[in-house]
C-alpha cells in the first residue's frame, strides 16, 4: 500500500523516524507521468532498501517561460497505481506552494556543467533541478537515490552536487528503459503524433549505427556526429537540435573518442523535444 | 574526551551511525579561536543532545581577498582543551583541501539578506558562510545547531537557508556572551591594542544608552542612530562603520522602531572591525 504524503513536515517526520530506526531509504524523485523507465528505478530501489519513497512534483523552477510547465502531464491516480505495483511505501506529492512558499533567500547555481547540452538550450533549467533535488534530499533523507541515465547531464550534475554538498547519499544511475522498438521511454512521448512516433524510433537506431561505426574503428567525433545527423535528417521530419560526443562525467566535448564518453542527441518534433544518449565505454 | 576528526568520510560515518541509533546530535560550527561565547553554545548543546560535535574550520570562502584569512587565529590545542571542558564528543577539523578538493560545480548565493550590514561590506562573505554551513550540516547531520546572536545577520541567513533547503535541523540562537565590562566576546578581540581594548567597551555602552533612549519614548531610528554614532565618536578613536536599526529577521531598515528590531553597529579599530548588536523586542 502506497501512502500519499502532501506536506514537508509529514514527509520529514516519516523519513526521520525511519532513519532513526536504522532503516535504509531508497528514493526516486520524479515529475510524475510515470512510465516503465520510472518503474525500473522503483524496482531497483525496492530491492535495495527497507523503505521506498518516490516524489511526484512538477517543479516549476526547472521550466523556462516558454516551456511546458502548465501542459506537463499530471496523472496522480495512474502514478499511484504504478507506484503500488512497484511496492513503493510513500509517494511524496507536495503542491508548489508547499515547496516554495516564498521567494528563496539562498539560491543554487550550476556552473560550467550546465553550459552544454540541455543546459545550454534551457537556461536556468539545471538551477531549478538542483534546487528541488537538494531540498527533496533534505526532506526524504535517502540512503540511496536513483536517477535514469537517459538524463545523462542531470545525473552528472546531481553527482557533482552530492560531492560538493557532501550529501550522505549514494547516487545510482539506472540504464535507459526503451519501448520494444527502441524508443527511450519518456513522459513527453505522449506529445508525439502517430507519424512522429513512427519516426522517433530512429533516435535509438542512429545511436546503434554510431556504435557500429565505432566498432569498425572510427574515433573522430565529427565523423560520427555527421553520420548520426544525416541519418536522422533522412529518417525523420524532426529538427535535429543537437548531436555531440561528450566526456562523462566532465561534460566536455571531445574531438576524439577516448575514455568514457557518451553520444547525446536531441530532436525537436512538433510538440516534443526528445533526447536520447548512449554510453561509449573506454574504447582505445 | 574529545576526539579530533579530520576527514569528511569519518565524520559522516560517525554522525550516520549515531543518527541511525536514534541519538540526537548538537552541533556548533566555529572557525576556532574558541572563547567563552563558543563555550556557551557548546554547553547548551551538551545539555540538549546525546552527542555534541563542533567544527573548527577557517573557511576560506567567507574571507574577501583583503581580509584576514591567513592571519585569522589558529590554536587547535587550546580549542581542544576548551571543547573538552565543555564535554564535546567530536571536534571536526578538516583541511581546506578536504572540504574543497576542486572548484564547486554547484554554488550557493544569498540574495537580498546579504545586501545590508556585514554582507554589504563584505561581498561574497555570506555566500561562503552558507556554502560551508550547508556542507557541514550534511556531514554532521545535527538535530540542533547553535549559533551566536552576535552575528545576527548570519543567524537570519542560516535560518532562511534552513527553511529554503528544508534542512531537518533546529537552529538555536544563543545570546551574546560579554566580558565583564560588556565587550562582546570575539575571536577578533585579540587584534585590539591595549588602548583600543579600553575604548571597545563603549560599543556595548552605546547600545545600553540606546535602550535607555527607547525606554524614554524615542521611536525614531535616525535619532537613535545619531545618538549612538556621536557617543562612539566621542568615546573611541575607532571609525564608526555602521550604526543602523533593522527589522529581524527580515533585515530591512526601518525609520520607526516597531515590532522586533535590532540595532547593529560596527567599529573599525586599527587591526579589528568589531561588531555588536542588541535586540529591541516588540515595543509600541
Amino acid at each position: 500500500m502506497t501512502e500519499i504524503i502532501r506536506t514537508i513536515q509529514e514527509m520529514t517526520a516519516i523519513s526521520r523516524d525511519n532513519k532513526s530506526a536504522g532503516k535504509s531509504i531508497g528514493f526516486v524523485p520524479t515529475m510524475g507521468a510515470l512510465h516503465d523507465g520510472h518503474k525500473a528505478l522503483m524496482t531497483q530501489a525496492r530491492k535495495e532498501n527497507d523503505i521506498v519513497v518516490i516524489s511526484v512534483f512538477v517543479n516549476p523552477l526547472q521550466f523556462g517561460p516558454n516551456e511546458d510547465y502548465d501542459a506537463y502531464p499530471r496523472q496522480l491516480e495512474q502514478d499511484l497505481t504504478l507506484a503500488e505495483s512497484a511496492g513503493v511505501d510513500y509517494l511524496f506529492h507536495p503542491e508548489a506552494e508547499e515547496m516554495y512558499p516564498e521567494p528563496a533567500a539562498v539560491t543554487l547555481h550550476v556552473g560550467a556543467l550546465a553550459n552544454v547540452l540541455e543546459g545550454a538550450k534551457r537556461p536556468g533549467h539545471f538551477d531549478g533541478v538542483v534546487t528541488v533535488v537538494n531540498k527533496l534530499f533534505n526532506i526524504v533523507k535517502p540512503t540511496t537515490a536513483y536517477f535514469g541515465r537517459k538524463d545523462a547531464q542531470q545525473l552528472a550534475i546531481i553527482e557533482a552536487m552530492v560531492k560538493d554538498f557532501s550529501h550522505d547519499i549514494k547516487i545510482v544511475g539506472v540504464d535507459i528503459i526503451r519501448e520494444e522498438d527502441g524508443l527511450a521511454k519518456s513522459s513527453r512521448n505522449v506529445y508525439l503524433t502517430d507519424t512522429e512516433r513512427q519516426e522517433a524510433v530512429h533516435l535509438s537506431k542512429s545511436l546503434e549505427m554510431a556504435h557500429q561505426i565505432i566498432a569498425e574503428g572510427t574515433r573522430d567525433s565529427k565523423t560520427i556526429e555527421d553520420a548520426i545527423e544525416n541519418y536522422l535528417k533522412e529518417h525523420t521530419n524532426g529538427v535535429v537540435d543537437e548531436v555531440a560526443v561528450y566526456r562523462y562525467p566532465e561534460l566536455t566535448q571531445t574531438k576524439i573518442i577516448d575514455g568514457q564518453c557518451f553520444i547525446s542527441l536531441a530532436v525537436k518534433f512538433s510538440q516534443a523535444r526528445l533526447i536520447d544518449n548512449t554510453i561509449i565505454g573506454g574504447v582505445e
